[in-house]
């Protein structure tokens, strides 16, 4: 029976039962945390052999004769070059490898826009407005980016498919103060939507008023399935070629959810005529980044192929937390009519909207009871979710014990404030 | 005979057998550097072991229960907080540990007093004019930054005991627009000046007109001396906290010439509250550095005293070279006065200046017969040296043998441009 066809007596009593349990499990003093991306300890010790890699005896010179333990090469050594365009399906002169971090890149790709501007355009530091379009749910921490530099946010709602295409593509065509939209179009973070071929299609055929506007095209997940038949999203790059726009996008991609998440390394993909516009700034920055550590990945996967197989043992850790999440929502919340959710074949996140209204308050119930979440709003442009429903779930770091005791806390608070909710009115 | 007090003639004949000599050299077609301060591969190899300390059986669990695979800690982990706080002589909560290179700090802080603004002032980007004051000959990357932020560059001459503090302290207390000042104060670079403790005192005690008055103290050679009894400077933010101005310095350090100049770490020193500011900001950009590179360079080293150790072997290695060069223009320019140097007691540099309006020529000189020196103008804002006569020698990456080669050419060179130039009088 569905809570909102429930007498007022049914849901105090029910309400009342699940109080009970809910006191239980509050009596328990648990910690348990799925509100980051993080990966498990399980995880991390699939790659702790990779330290291995290099040592004393290692040959650290370059194909070229480059000795990577000095200084230099900035966009990254070749070897890694050839290993990550293949993995982005590019070529070797559309990628440059970075630091630890794709966050830092987008960074640092958004600020040098903002502090030299970039295609010939005044830097967005000398105009009044400059906005980034962000379709919602999304990540917090692209919009924190923006929101450090006073870029302001947009929020552009998600269809199954994407992004909603047709306010996109009016928007930019119309205000020049846009110059940039955050995606994430494998498994967005936290929806877990794949953008569709025609999605892509249409983000490549962008006509922007601004000639300096930009797709952030956060591959974050690229290789990061929960399935062995991927539904896999269109090369944006060859999709922006082919609607000559070539310099519209801006690709980021990491390992750090395939080695290790403080000590990966990370990958710019674009055309080379931006690549080489962003390394004469970056150029002020820094003589190079950790060359070492682009070789310690490169000896140890040795091709794109070999960083898809190794992420087969992340999906086999991953599958069945995220097969926890979805049967408790499934069997506590379907019937209860309480709530929507996604059944992600991919990246790290389900995302779950309650009944609106409820989200902060699930979020808090859930606290109290020794179970942290991504803060409700997160998901939102200055953390403001309009309907205080979404919230983020991230089932890797929880052992599948803690997983599971932690849903079941997850699920009575859901129970809990919808009622709470539907007893209000 | 100086080469001044030779007439006519006497300048013809002599260069003409210069020219020969030079022509000579020019034949054996040789590829010498002396432009940047690389480190050599004899001095690589001192630390390469350091890639045996991390396997995949080492403990990588922080004093603190963390795992330092896994993602966080933006200011680095507190095992090498504490190696870098006592090598720097601050305390714990005054230093963060970064990523592989000071240079990015410098930039990062210089950029973000420029996006966002610091000390509840301006973003510089908001301001007509923001101007640094640059000690000159000095480093070529620290002028960079400010080129690319549209910093504008002033220049401060040295005196033997550091740069002209009667000017600095003049210009810093009456003009606003003065937000930072370029020192590298043990060992200057290029010119290997120590600065006295007057000149640290009267830097510590400066009263700015602009509250985000900044001294960016790039301490990059530390523990990188030639002598064994080295003069070291005064602690600076020690003489900042007694003069009351504990917020005006950023102490800049990394172990790129200590460890691995491509994979080493560096760090930022500055008061407690500076740091919360940056970190703040800097939440930003990245969620935390290579742990797993800190925890390598703290394993290795274990204290501070171990870094002190390990650099008398980099001595072993550098004085000799630095000794060449010294002898080859006591004995061969010295004579003929066209030219004056320091003979530093650590750094990575000599700097030369010849008789005004030859260092281009001497440059190019060297460059037709195969020895490569950084750009004559590079030392100076703009790469543009007012006198054109200071050149900088890096004499630490060529081997014993080229080096001597190379100075011969470099001699050479200087004789024949000073004659040109007295000929053309």
């Amino acid at each position: 029976m569905k809570l909102c066809e429930m007498n007022h007596d049914e849901l105090l009593s029910h309400k009342k039962q699940w109080e009970e349990e809910y006191d239980k499990f509050k009596a328990l003093d648990l910690k348990l945390n799925m509100a980051r991306g993080k990966p498990s300890p399980e995880q991390l010790a699939l790659t702790t052999d990779m330290l291995d890699i290099l040592n004393s005896k290692s040959d650290l010179t370059g194909i070229n004769g480059d000795d990577y333990r000095n200084y230099g090469i900035l966009d990254g050594i070749p070897e890694a070059k050839t290993m990550f365009a293949d993995l982005l399906e590019v070529s070797a002169d559309e990628v440059m490898i970075f630091g630890n971090s794709s966050l830092n890149i987008m960074y640092d790709v958004v600020s040098l826009s903002y502090t030299n501007g970039i295609n010939g355009c005044l830097p967005w530091c000398r105009l009044d407005k400059v906005k980034f379009l962000c379709p919602v749910p999304g990540y917090d921490r692209h919009f924190t980016i923006c929101e450090s530099l006073g870029i302001e946010m947009v929020n552009i709602p998600y269809t199954d498919n994407g992004p909603d295409m047709d306010m996109i593509e009016k928007m930019v065509s119309e205000d020049e103060s846009i110059k940039g939209v955050w995606c994430v179009p494998q498994y967005s973070n936290p929806s877990g939507i794949v953008y569709s071929d025609e999605t892509v299609k249409r983000f490549a055929a962008l006509k922007p008023k601004a000639k300096d506007f930009r797709i952030f095209w956060d591959n974050a997940y690229c290789v990061h399935h929960l399935v062995d038949e991927p539904k896999l999203i269109l090369n944006i790059i060859d999709e922006c070629k082919k609607a000559g726009n070539e310099n519209m996008v801006y690709v980021f991609a990491s390992t750090s959810k395939i080695t290790f998440p403080g000590s990966g390394v990370a990958a710019l993909a674009s055309s080379a005529g931006n690549l080489k516009e962003i390394a004469k700034i970056m150029e002020a920055r820094t003589i190079g980044h950790d060359k070492l550590n682009q070789l310690r990945h490169v000896k140890y996967f040795k091709t794109a192929e070999g960083i898809k197989e190794h992420m087969k043992k992340h999906q086999v850790i991953l599958a069945p937390k995220f097969s926890i999440v979805i049967e408790k929502l499934e069997k506590e919340i379907a019937p209860l009519g309480i709530g929507s959710w996604v059944n992600p074949k991919g990246g790290y996140f389900i995302s779950f909207d309650s009944v609106p209204g409820c989200a902060k308050r699930i979020v808090s119930l859930c606290r109290e009871a020794g179970v942290t979440l991504t803060g409700a709003g997160a998901t939102y442009p200055y953390g403001k979710d309009p309907e205080d429903k979404n919230i983020r779930i991230a089932p890797s770091y929880p052992s599948v014990e803690e997983l599971s005791q932690a849903m079941d806390i997850f699920c009575l608070s859901i129970k809990i404030a919808s009622a709470e909710k539907l007893l209000e009115n």
